[in-house]
């Protein structure tokens, strides 16, 4: 039973592996940085220590449970390729986090000053020449572009034999163009001043669940090879029936990102600061067009046009306390929370439906339905 | 003797071919772009008019010769994959343009608005709500972003060789690598008012000449595989003599690279707007720190401080024309466009001389030269 037990301690451990993983890729990257100087290393300090304290690794703990699923074996020597190609999702989601901050100008992210501020106080601090905003957003956006390229070589360079890499390349570009896409639809419906429930959940699809959940899962799934037993009814040739592993990651990741972006709308707007690691009602300030939001003026302007009027004004400014305690007041008197809490409940539920009875291996069921527990719950 | 005219037929093609291979491209990608939405197909659209108005092609270019110098054979199939990996390029070149133009407030690029300034006017024209530079920043920090995933893209699908694929890789990571830190040092230089022309020639180095010249020809090399004859004195295994070819890249990139950059930072200066497709002195606007600004402000403080002051407090804001002409005499009577001339010339004999005996297939030594000629030539 030493490997059931090797491959349970492997599983328990992803974040802390990615972490590792992160660590080796800036360890092995600093002689092409002082190259070209002292202010490359520095610079890209400040990116290191962004993305090693970056969160939950949840995209590439998807990856890994999406081939763990498709039969992917923890204890196989070619396990550490695939967590290689898997911790290259989280320098993708170090580029969104850099640009999207820039492009929100937020201040706080994880608890810490933004990118592009750190480097905008840098300049301040010593009396530079110029615009320290300007400074501020060159860094962002060549930190940015950084983490992008390094995530391919990264991907590139896992060492993954050749019809995973194949496959997981087919994923891989779509993720990244989808992702941009969703980035881009956001800015859009903000700007266009879009207010339909319909663009929010469009945004959420895209922007989030796609590359959260759906496409990490789906790239786990193509980097499985189908030597292993998949644990469930693979019912073609090489023991893996791909398209019904597919179908369940499709179904799973769509419904569950989706709900996992409405807890999110949700702890943007309510949520305990020193949990999400920005100001309360930071969603508020930066006038993020969600469900939540769209749902409350849908309702306002029916009911009461005082309160469409307070919100509509309110949305993209600062706020004091108070105001933004009007703000949330009125989100759960119009119905809004509530009508998202019930989205998200019922989301889930049919996410987890996608698994029952999908060709899936048992430990990876277990694991994804603990994922998506963990990712839609109040208190996250 | 059939053989030999196609292959010459080929090497003169390989704009043209570019630019096709660019637009298959984008032809490609047009599924995945609609199913996201329509706002997102017609934003890449004007990125694909930005990459197809681009310029001569110089980086793929110089890898194409690159390829050829180290044996390539442009009549052998396989051919198509080299040319695709050069395309791949102009797509980071794609990047590397729209987000440099974006931190630099440029107006225009290639004689058309810059990206975020389309953008920005968008958003003005359809009355949309919100700051229109805020959306004009957003879509070129998004857009950019799209060039560099598409880039590496169509480097991994080129359809190369498992061998050259490897070798091209080493070459693309430290290229993009260097390139990001090569742009950042530019910012710093920037900022930190840094004057020395060691500061502005290191930032031409790694922003231009490794990027623009002698990765380019390192990438191509790496793709030959040494079958084909190399036409010189090749003396290892498998009849090129990789070492000696590389050796002679490196000298030939970093001298003619720099070079180019000089002869750039002139035409920024003193170019015909209807040439470089920006306005009339648009350096002195932006304030760079160019090896001729630096070789002025040192001789000006040495000998002409009021030239000093004017030139100090020029740079980096806008300028009348008589300004502008002032600000031109200043940089010619204190002797540094002279200066720079002299050492155009001089780096681009030293580049040219790194040719001589390298063994390198003679049509490739012919095209180079022509190359290094255009690109550090008075009228290029």
């Amino acid at each position: 039973m030493g490997i059931v037990i090797d491959a349970a301690l492997i599983d328990s451990r992803i974040p802390a592996a990615v972490d590792a993983e992160l660590t080796r890729v800036f360890d092995t990257r600093r002689p092409d940085l002082s190259r070209v100087g002292p202010e490359f290393s520095e610079a890209v300090a400040e990116l290191e220590a962004f993305a090693l304290r970056g969160g939950k690794r949840l995209r590439p703990t998807f990856a890994w449970w999406g081939w763990r699923g498709a039969g992917g074996d923890p204890t196989d020597p070619r396990s550490e390729a695939v967590l290689r190609a898997c911790t290259a999702l989280e320098l993708i989601q170090a580029c969104a986090l850099v640009h999207d901050d820039l492009m929100d100008a937020s201040d706080t992210r994880r608890g810490h000053p933004t990118i592009h501020r750190v480097f905008a106080a840098r300049h301040r601090e010593l009396g530079w020449q110029g615009d320290p905003e300007r400074y501020g957003q060159a860094s962002a956006v060549l930190l940015g572009d950084l983490a992008l390229a390094w995530a391919d070589d990264l991907f590139r360079a896992a060492g993954l034999d050749a019809g995973a890499a194949v496959r997981g390349a087919a994923v891989w570009e779509q993720m990244r163009t989808e992702l941009l896409g969703g980035q881009l639809l956001d800015v859009i419906t903000e700007h266009r001043g879009d207010e339909s429930p319909e663009a929010a959940l469009r945004t959420a699809r895209f922007k989030t669940a796609a590359y959260t959940v759906e496409h990490p899962l789906l790239l786990g799934a193509a980097l499985a090879d189908g030597a292993g037993p998949a644990g469930g009814a693979g019912d073609d040739a090489d023991g893996l029936d791909r398209a019904a592993v597919e179908a369940a990651y499709r179904r799973f990741g769509a419904d569950v990102g989706v709900a996992f972006q409405l807890r999110d709308d949700l702890l943007g707007v309510f949520g305990d600061p020193s949990v999400t690691g920005k100001p309360a009602g930071d969603d508020l300030r930066e006038g993020k067009r969600t469900l939540l939001v769209a749902l409350a003026l849908e309702a306002a302007d029916e009911k009461d046009p005082a309160a469409a009027e307070t919100l509509r004004s309110g949305l993209g400014r600062t706020h004091t306390r108070t105001e933004v305690d009007e703000l949330r007041g009125h989100l759960v008197r119009l119905g809004a929370v509530d009508a998202v809490e019930r989205r998200i409940t019922e989301l889930t539920r049919s996410g987890l439906a996608a698994l029952d009875g999908a060709p899936l291996a048992p430990a990876a069921v277990t694991a994804l339905r603990a994922l998506a527990d963990a990712a839609t719950a109040r208190t996250s």
